[in-house]
């Protein structure tokens, strides 16, 4: 058996104008090194997902210009982009406070990439009012993306209100038939609410670079992917 | 192979103060004209839920004294119980207007113990105003019942909004990921909302003879048994 | 990425006739530690869910009235409210003493909204006449909750014996299929015991919310809210 | 593309004392007709399952020494084989009416090795007594077969009653959760009694030849199979 | 049971920008009918989603001013809404001309509510020197709807390619495991490429409402709404 | 909330011939001491199923009369029943030896009936021949009990050889669609071989329940219960 | 909403050798008229799968140089390719009768590549001995394509005697657990022979393309995708 | 209960031309070590797969002639075989670098089995020029093993490339729908192209297995398995 070969996607900036992402739930911290500093070497910024404090805390000791952002559970390679407010506001919201996690890593993948997000948590549907009172503030959002665990019916309640996109997150958060983030997921997909999309389960980073899509759309295509 | 001994359970109405019901889904019509055949002897009412137009008429030629209820795709045999408007009021909502036939079946089946319902369709969450519009109505009620397919947020929100009773029934009504109802039923047992209780999919039945139990359990024991 | 924006339910009380609930499970000692806070500033009671030993103790080191119950696996913030004889008896049953944690958390929840309750454990199916010999005392209850896991059937069978409101809960008590209580769930679900209604897997408190719920509604609406 | 070819199970009855079995479902009359046609040939008897009126009208067209038993929709080929009384009575139970094609079936399948069995319907779990007051006739039968549909509790309570061995079969009639017969099934399988063994759904001929494994196996191995 | 009370959501086009949308699938061409009627009444363009050639026919029978959409299975109501071509192109892609009936839905609810769009199908993986030959038609698009079914692979392949948003619609096209489109659904949420969203399986009116969110984004908030 | 009333099943051995069986895996050591203490107290054999060594050895620290059976995971309370060797034997086989603890679990409970039992292991079916050696050794049992993981075709193959009872169980040895057992089982109730049985995944204990059952009925009713 | 523009495969001869293959079920006569043209036009062969007999003679209605295939239930466009021996036998098996038209398809698509293979029906596990039988006449084969429904332990079986590649094709054939193909899937998938690989449920050509890709594989390289 | 006996499939190297593998995950090292011992003991080389450091450790401390393989988390006994370049090339490719330890599994048991092979990693198709980069040497492969874990896309696109044998390995690298690698599976077997085979998730060594048995078929039958 000769040794592997590893072709990270060196181009992927200038094709979706995003930075490059590794997935850091299955990886070793060994792994997680040497693909950042390949990334550094090529001068780019690199956002890993999915990693404990005790993964992130190894990876420092291998690499010098790393930070950990303990409520997203995401590492960053370099400096966050330059702030882009001509693109418009995002706000994240969720149902309960023990989203945050899934909230958080979207804001920060947001936020790598020159995006300032707002975050507006626990105004699940239980206690409608909460969500009614931000009604004047959530339609001057550009986009929004609303994380909800259990029935996840806060993307459902939200996209009847307001005409903006509305990207649900479902979340794992739950216990019985809710365990695991499926039901959320799937109350999510067949919302009557029109126009509602979707990303996976937990994938705060996903909602976030759906946003960035969106975002970049307003502006014509070329220019957005170079910014 | 001898003929089969079938065993009716002729007692229910002593046991839990309710007429029989009889699953017609499965049956032949003969099947279920011999077994109304033998309550109307035993001087019981009854009840067969899951019939069609076709089945029913099948029945109706075996057997005088049935009647046929289009919109809930019932059969009953004998007069509906008389009213006992001491017992409170329900409510019988839904989130669309698709849910129609549950909705009367669970409506139909309180009639037949004496109970009148009011009925309340398309409701759902996608437009939120046309529920908050009648919560004082709503909160009139006794017991609630809910019906709502698709992603079933409908009794989610209800139940954080009233103190009362509300009994989720989850409809068969979608496609996709919320085909058959599984979505719908979920949502509403993975409710972040407090004590709302649930029955099958499509159980419009089950709701009216839950909320039956409530209705007499204000009552004391013994006497509600016999009402 | 701004400090995020947490909105607590602080009108529950007044819109329900509840003290505010806190799914524990996916919290970290300081969020919970941090809406116990608010709540105590409110002048409200709180119960939190689903809470370990260790984080249990972690929050008490940070507030000083809260109480941890072992058995039922919960905190509570200040005294239990004053009991309510008066809306009348309810009795937690459950299949096996492995059920223990569940019943004990509906115990608790009931208990700190005035309502004392009784315990009868280890009453399955399988040894039938455990049940049968308790029938007498199970009548004078107002509401029954019967919790059960494996194969769920203490429900239905309780539910064709007795006339008053059976509320299920299956437990995540079993192996191979019944593992994670999804056939407990849904043996519950599709009973062929009408009136039957079912909550989530495991979940204690919303069974006891629904049954105060029901309790209340044999009062009249508003009055109910208000106690 | 060559004519396939195709291999009976000639040697069936030398090995397990079982008459050959085809499953009828999904093959077209021709193909039934061939089958039997060479088993004849062989001098051999056959039994036919899941068939309906249509296709058993048709292979009766091409084949004479056929019957059909529409009650258990199946199809047989030569005479039942002489009653064997001396191995013991088998009851064959039914928690509904609706599951009488499946108790047929296990009946006609044990009629057709030499077992007389007795049917008795609609004793199921919701109207307990009806149970219970056979059991002195159940406590008399050697083995038996517990067919149950929607959440499929009779086996289990039925198991928890006497000693004998209890075959369930869980049947597909239900709706919602129980459409299908996987709740019925997974019920059984998750059972809190002691020894309830358990085959597919709507498997009213497994149950049948594994109540005659049981039989048999009271008399010495070699003799039994040769019966 | 009295007679059942309806409340159409009459003010979607107020909140949302959208004409209301009508699930057809589980209605009678009655209740389609008394629906369109009062929209009609009420000066609204109106969509009926799932409708089969019969069911459109008899709803002609009872109103004047439908058309039916055989390919895309829709009924509408009134005339389309004037093109606004400033807001962008969309295209809609799929991997196989069995996808046609979704893509179609998909073009048709975009054009009822102004936008133009192209469709491109049979562009799926396994040959997928036909995607890469459309790749510069591709970028000139402000929103790509990607439809496929069996693996779904297209709106991943797609969404590594391009910046723009990239909305993916699982279609229930195959068989095995692919049947019912579960297996598109889930490949498409768990894709590696950045920012791909998701809506329910054969749900091109959900996707098209997604796009027209987005492409309205690109103009202030409350203008477009007013569109 | 009052102390919890528990009432275990002391007549188990009179009704069904059957020692108490107490499931381990969701009780605390102090839970299950105190169940033994009672069934000793009552004259009553014991058996403890699913517990680790360390609860094993903490119920030891509480009470005298047990013992750990480390293959099986057992605790067990007295001494076994004399042993009954009229009864006839039991083979209980298994596919590979990771089925070991399983098939462990049901000789000893069959042991502490009074019915010796021999294991034999790794006879799967990838190497066929080891199956085929064992014929006439399996001929001369009276029930075989047949533990199978991954695919679990053992008891398909081993019921289509011999004519006596076999009890199939689906064992939790597999990874990716095998982790957990589900396949086993699916394939046991599916399987083309008539008259196998099948106890939940894991159940050992089951399987031996189901074997005494079968063994016992081989004598008179009445008098076997007595044994 | 402008003309859809489709874009067939026609490439496929060159790049894989093999003929362009249509999914027929999902497609209407006219489709699959409108592609048989555009693929006659530019010389190519053309399998068309999943067709019934209607839809079929609509084709024949349309277009002339097709033909039916009865017990494969497909179409097929042009003269099969021709035979090519040297590339070695292939031998279709399958558990039962019902399990035809799936082994059709796939000797069907093989012979339209080239290739004759032999058809080998019932050879099922539960009567062992008939696939003993054969096993000489197997070892000749190049490959095996295996084809078993319900638990589909066949392919398992014969891996486990046969050193060849072994290509299992789960078929849905079965009813309970095991309807729709699922199990027999899984079985295969966790079979414990080393080397089974297997292709989605009923699919009978895409066993035939994999066995013509291994068949190629002896030959270099460019060679065999010139063939 | 009697000592149990174990049936090693000792002749495994003759019936198939494979040493013997055996699957470590539910074995402890006790057992293990006595298996290859009994192995050794008959000359036979073995692979040990799904074991962690710690049990290969323990092993080792038992057994001399063994070694341990980190990234493919296997252990040996003896020496690989001898290489055999004439039977011609395998590549295993892999979606992300996470999926190194399955492709690892491949290599190493194709090496023990005499085939040297290459690892090429990350060419997912995210960033799909990574893959249509290698394309030329992926042409000169006799056989190709993909491994995917998310979606699973990758030997989709690699099987509508190249006309050779693809062998895809589901890998259980992924979360929310993903997690567990059942998405993967799925989305290979629903593969629209043509002649894709799949093995169980994470099975790395069933898919060296596979391409063992297809190189070998390139040469005849009864002398590939004496290689
Ligand atoms: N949390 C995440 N959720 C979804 N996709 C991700 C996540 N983190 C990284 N990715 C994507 O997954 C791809 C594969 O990851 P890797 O295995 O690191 O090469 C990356 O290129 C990212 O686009
Ligand atoms: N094909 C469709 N897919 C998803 N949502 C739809 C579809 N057709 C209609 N809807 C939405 O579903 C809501 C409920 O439908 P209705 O039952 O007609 O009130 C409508 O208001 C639409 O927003
Ligand atoms: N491993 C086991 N599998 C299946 N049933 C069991 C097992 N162990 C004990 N049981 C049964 O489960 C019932 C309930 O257990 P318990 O919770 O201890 O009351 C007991 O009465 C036994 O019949
Ligand atoms: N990782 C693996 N995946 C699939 N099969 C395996 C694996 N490792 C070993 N096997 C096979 O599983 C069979 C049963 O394993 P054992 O339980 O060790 O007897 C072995 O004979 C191998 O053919
Ligand atoms: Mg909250
Ligand atoms: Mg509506
Ligand atoms: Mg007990
Ligand atoms: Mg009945
Ligand atoms: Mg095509
Ligand atoms: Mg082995
Ligand atoms: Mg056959
Ligand atoms: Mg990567």
């Amino acid at each position: 058996m000769t040794e592997p070969q590893v072709r990270l996607d060196l181009q992927r900036r200038q094709r979706l104008g995003m930075v490059e992402a590794i997935f850091g739930e299955h990886k070793t911290s060994e792994q997680i090194a040497a693909c950042l500093s390949r990334l550094e070497a090529a001068g780019e910024l690199a956002l890993v997902t999915r990693v404990d404090q005790a993964k992130a805390a190894a990876v420092a000791d291998l690499l010098s210009n790393v930070q950990f952002h303990a409520q997203a559970r995401c590492l960053t390679l370099g400096d966050p982009a330059i702030l882009l407010p001509a693109l418009g506001e995002v706000v994240v919201l969720s149902g309960g406070t023990s989203d945050l996690p899934i909230a958080a890593e979207a804001a920060l993948a947001l936020r790598w990439h020159g995006i300032q997000s707002e975050l507006l948590l626990d105004v699940g549907v239980a206690g409608l009012q909460r969500l009614l009172d931000q009604l004047a503030r959530l339609q001057r959002a550009k986009v929004l993306i609303a994380c909800a665990g259990m029935e996840g019916s806060l993307p459902t309640v939200l996209t009847g209100l307001v005409p903006q996109p509305v990207i649900g997150v479902p979340v794992s958060v739950g216990y019985g038939v809710s365990a695991g983030g499926r039901t959320a997921l799937e109350g999510m997909l067949a919302s009557c609410a029109p126009g509602l999309v979707v990303v996976n389960i937990d994938n705060g980073y996903g909602a976030a670079m759906a946003a960035l899509r969106i975002l970049k759309a307003a502006i014509t295509g070329e220019a957005a992917v170079n910014q």
